[in-house]
């Protein structure tokens, strides 16, 4: 029986089967793949596993291949299986045997590891910065249109008057709790799983609260089994998080596409943001939004993508855990796109001030003039039935000004509050302290 | 066209299949919906919408409630809704329209969106300390037996030697980000949404704030608009949340399922703790640790569960919310039952000290002889080589003690260290601030 | 340590652990348990092993037995743990030790997984049956509105006309093409499993054919340790069929909330299938509809929950695969409450027959007019400039009626040939095979 | 305030992120385009829309483009947006004004919906083909070694004696249900959408059988409505199928790996199909299998990913749906990468033909003991008395062969049946309708 045809080699097969997106992927962890093994290499001299010279001959070596990764300049060569492989290949070319050195006392798996927590640690970085910008944006336009009323809905009914500073303003508010869940996340990365080996440790003398502090850990991952089973298991503690993030941008652009619809009308776009029909003049279809709204939907299930393939495997690593790269990696990419996207468009959103003439929405006051009947002493029953017959009569009108006065309400928005909030969850990061770490390791002598 | 049959009226089909399990499920709320109305009362009386003497009336009747609740004397009675409509009505018996007034400036949206996170912020405790009770024991079964080892796996092939005290402990490390993450949930919850009334706020002027301290809330969730987001947020971020602990304990579970079978035969537990055959006398089936795993693979889903269900609702209340209720509120349960049972199991497991005397595990500690050679100063290349020989000619013993000396290793667990970590977290949980928010609400005269 | 509290004892927690919702469940196996039972001894006796006048004492004990069930008055006494072991109970009660002999040759694991397979071949059955009812109703509503008009959207904005009467037809369609796939499942279920035992087969010599035949099977599941992986598969197979007719209802419940907006208008139903305010003259919620999407949404990730549970076990039983009940079972009366009351509410939906009236729905006629003109010979970009200056010089107007032809379109909406679809599909499904076993089975002397 | 940066344009980044993977993808569908195309034109010449010679002249040119694509010649050149705009360029600069008018009659949306449907039913003919591939080989490796016994295990406890007969056979049987479910699949996707538009017809007479049958369909999709709510629900469709055949795969290279593995030792593979370690010469990892495992329980969460996106979106068309083909299109590839691997791992497969000599299987014979026993005549319990007492003295041994006989055991696979099963569905998918229809489109003059 012939197993294969077209003249490629069963073994060209597997191998490629097996690699999959690896090579791509990697090219994202070179970076930080230089940065660990600075980590490392001074770590090993510290604990006679390298002498002095061949340190600095190593870090020299290092940093270099750290700038030709910045200027775009590194490739993983034909025939050379990942990124590791190919920045020890690099560094024996360099340095002949003293190049192999950095391998000792480290694993494949933990390397992977490390790599891929300072990868996750930046990703998140440039996503908390992001969300700030939108955050900003939101609560800037909430302030502008405090005073522009639209009808609340429950149900899709027409339910009680609301307003584009409520809205705005909720999307602010909902970023801050995404913020504090993402802070949690950040902490899970944010622990030092190098040394763990291949999951078991090293019978090497490691000194692993000094890799901890040189690339500014807050903690060290310390069990090797843990730290191994944290392969998968940070992933889908990350994407979790995100997850939040991305429920609130996908309600977001879900409210903006049905706003936008003729049929309600509160909101447009600049034509430059929508897309139109060659024969349909009234058409501005809101894709960028759909798009958006679609990958933030898509984000929701990346946890139970990692769940699907980590389920019910044991403890100790699988190759299993490869695949959860694919999924993994480029979700960062996606949900910082969202947020910008969002971001540009809201930037440009046009705000209809005469939603409320519209006769349908006339009833949205009723509950108002019954409470304000009631501040003024009237029993809630007979204020309620007055106004059942007005209604009933075609003769109902608010008369005045909608009064909402309590925390969090349309004439009393707290968005101030709410910056703390935000301001309190995005100081706590302390990104500063990861930036100092590379700065040492990339330029000590 | 008859459309219904067996003399069942359509609107009691209807009014069942929209009720749904609400009934009992409210059950689970009526403590929590009394703590909620009376620190409304206390806010309503400072604003001049309850006299003093009425507040009092109406503290002493929901105080008697809340004695039912306890003694479990408490039901939902026949015709009436749901909770809320129970304990008004029981008001109403009690003190007539006098009863009713706890109504005003709230709607059932924040009625309901408040029982549920008191309710989630008291079973998260339970949870907390549950899982701070399995941990002790994962701690204390580690330094018990820190010495014993078993051969560590990666691709379920034998690679490296382990030990109990790596296996018990990397789960207990494990929690400690479980609850890290919990604690960014939690926080969430911690934020009082009452006020938002139906999503759009009320034109009463309450004090938001008066209730967010009377109830142990750390904060608010200002903006009304989003206080009503929360709904199928909350429960997402929650579920996300135990979602990381469930992971925990379905991989210890399957882990205890693989060595308790007799092709690995790492450890076993009593009798009374496994389920036999009729027949098969070497037969003790691990079933309560088989439902552990089940349920806690079935725990990290309902996230993905509670987006099919909210998925692109536009902003405002929708009934599809109740439905969230029936996957979200029995979650916690069966959370406590795997935490509970997996420490039950684990309090009797019994441990199989000689596990490594099989022989096919001969080849663990190649690695740890190579590294040996290497720091007794043999170059990497010589030592593998001699140790490939060795195993070659069916001569390679391991000699002597393994000696892992770093953080996390073998032989230097830093449990301690791992035991702060948990320590840091338990304490910002700050639960006695609820405690006593509770013990003033129900004690105040 | 004190491992448990409150006087409950260990082993008492373990069992409501382990044993879960099973007895509840069990209920509905029951009759589906006697009727396997009676094929099993009809062939015990073939082979020899059970005389023949034991076989007609077991069949009338299990006939009244079946009877009892179908009265209601069939009960899992306290302390018997599942159905299984009360019929075996009742025949030891009746007949002594004959009534033990109908365990020869199965085991606990082909007898669940043969109930599982009769009681879902059975609920398929109502499924189709109920599906059909509102196939039949949606193409008479699509015949009775053929000729009412209404917007259709893409991107939620105004695009071209559409009709109720392709609005009904088009979800007509949809369920012929579930049913088609529903069929594919059903014959997955309509292959026998008994014999297989634990999954290994038996040393007696039984016949498998013969109660494939009796139980109105098509096929045998040939295979036993195949028959065992059907445990959880056949599930995730059921499941991922009706989350498409899921799918089908979820979208058709999702417009209908959409068009009883005040914003849309298109439908709108009578008081007493929908749910007001007491304050909110205005308000119509459309409740039901609501928690019909909520219930088709969910059920939609059922296949997931399935997954998550049984994912990487590897073949042969685990006690896992008990959990799978708690989700699937249920999931039947779901989808049939889902399909009756939209059945329900679309039997009494009031259409708005003058939506087009509205002003915002003028230019859903452009391309009409374009492409009347194209079919008269005028070039289509002349035709498409003309049109192009109307609109912009706000004088453009429809002329006359619009006019589409083809098959499937607004005036040719073929649900005669929709109905020829289902008719094919449903008489497939050949449920009178089944019947006609059962009767048998229950009759026989 | 400024939104964007690098002086990349806005303009730039939001056509980047809407257009998104969508030109790749679009190379995998230009062939069916082009199909699609030649049976468009040559009803729209049927109805007077073209004229004969221009039918001539454009499906002359439509047959290089074919051929171009064949010969892998064809590209999407910069700034043409999709692989429909680059045919339609291709064709008007071969023929003016001619080329354009393949458009009349059709919209973006049916075209995408007719070229997803002929790829996906030329994707799913491979699966079909490829899965028969690995049928055919499971069938004679269960042949080959029908009587080589391996242990049977029922919670992971060593239970009854199985074999690899048995084993082989039981994902051989898998596959035939998978290939039911899929068959039904294939049924939903081959009904023709062309003529459907943009989702509400055309008032064009189209002639939509014809396309139907020029293009081999079963049927149409008649209601347009429908047609266009196919997409998404087709791909659900689609994957929920597919889903079945990956948890077959998933659960024999779960299997796989565990056997491998020293703690079993049922199998094992030739060096170059594992992968070793540079120091571990007993390691032998299963990484192919690892990888298709992990490959096949992600294509398992497929149809959650689709239902995220597409949930609760209402009838008609939305841009979301665009992303749906990200995870949608490579699914096949994926899909058969595993089944051609897992075929190329077992066709090299290595076979422990002295499993059961290790003594821990000892008791697996002591059900067919007792039940040899029971037909000798020996009451059942006194049997099992007796059968005890050996185990319990350490003396019991397990005499002569075991004899399954009935319909599916280890002494009697049924394999021919089940290769029946197989034929039955493999011929119903009647693949040639559709070669010969494509023959005629590309030859006919």
């Amino acid at each position: 029986m012939k197993l294969w045809d077209k003249g490629v080699q069963v073994d060209k097969k597997i191998e490629q089967f097996t690699v999959g997106m690896d090579r791509e992927l990697d090219l994202e962890l070179a970076a930080f793949d230089v940065l660990g093994s600075l980590a490392h290499i001074e770590m090993l001299q510290s604990i006679g596993l390298l002498e002095k010279k061949e340190l600095k001959l190593i870090q020299e070596e290092l940093r270099k291949i750290y700038s030709s990764i910045k200027n775009d300049a590194f490739v993983i060569e034909d025939g050379i299986e990942d990124v590791h492989s190919q920045i020890e290949y690099l560094l024996t070319q360099a340095l002949g045997d003293i190049g192999k050195k950095i391998h000792s006392g480290r694993s494949r798996n933990d390397q992977v590891l490390l790599d891929l927590k300072l990868f996750t640690r930046n990703k998140l970085e440039e996503i908390v910065r992001e969300a700030r910008l939108l955050f900003d944006l939101l609560i800037e336009k909430s302030n502008t249109y405090k005073n522009v009323l639209i009808p609340g809905y429950t149900h899709l009914q027409v339910a009680m008057p609301s307003s584009f500073g409520l809205w705005f303003g909720s999307y602010a508010e909902s970023l801050t709790d995404d913020l504090l869940v993402l802070q949690s996340a950040y902490k899970v990365v944010n622990q030092n799983p190098l040394g763990s080996g291949a999951g078991y440790g090293s019978s090497f003398p490691l000194n692993r609260q000094m890799t901890t502090d040189l690339l500014g850990f807050d903690n060290l991952s310390y069990n090797v089994v843990y730290a191994q089973m944290g392969r998968g298991k940070m992933e889908f503690t990350v994407l979790s998080a995100l997850a939040n993030m991305a429920m609130t941008i996908a309600k977001l652009a879900m409210d903006a596409c049905l706003y936008n619809s003729q049929n309600f009308n509160f909101l447009s776009f600049p034509d430059e943001l929508t897309t139109g029909s060659s024969i349909m003049p009234h058409k501005k279809n809101p894709d960028v939004f759909e798009v958006i709204r679609a990958h933030a939907n898509a984000l929701q299930m990346l946890p139970a993508q990692i769940q699907a393939v980590t389920s019910n495997l044991p403890s100790g690593y699988h190759r299993d855990y490869q695949l959860t790269k694919e999924f993994f990696m480029p979700s960062f990419d996606k949900m910082l796109s969202c947020l910008e996207m969002t971001r540009i468009l809201l930037s440009e959103v046009k705000i209809n001030e005469e939603v409320l003439n519209d006769e349908r929405y006339q009833y949205l006051f009723t509950v108002e003039e019954v409470n304000k009947m009631v501040v003024d002493g009237v029993p809630f029953r007979d204020a309620y039935k007055k106004v059942g017959q007005l209604v009933e009569a075609g003769e109902f009108k608010h008369e005045g000004e909608i009064q909402h006065v309590h925390e969090g309400s349309l004439g009393n928005l707290c968005n101030d509050r709410i910056v703390c909030k935000m301001n309190e969850t995005f100081v706590a990061f302390n990104f500063h302290k990861t930036k100092e770490a590379y700065m040492n390791l990339l330029n000590r002598i």
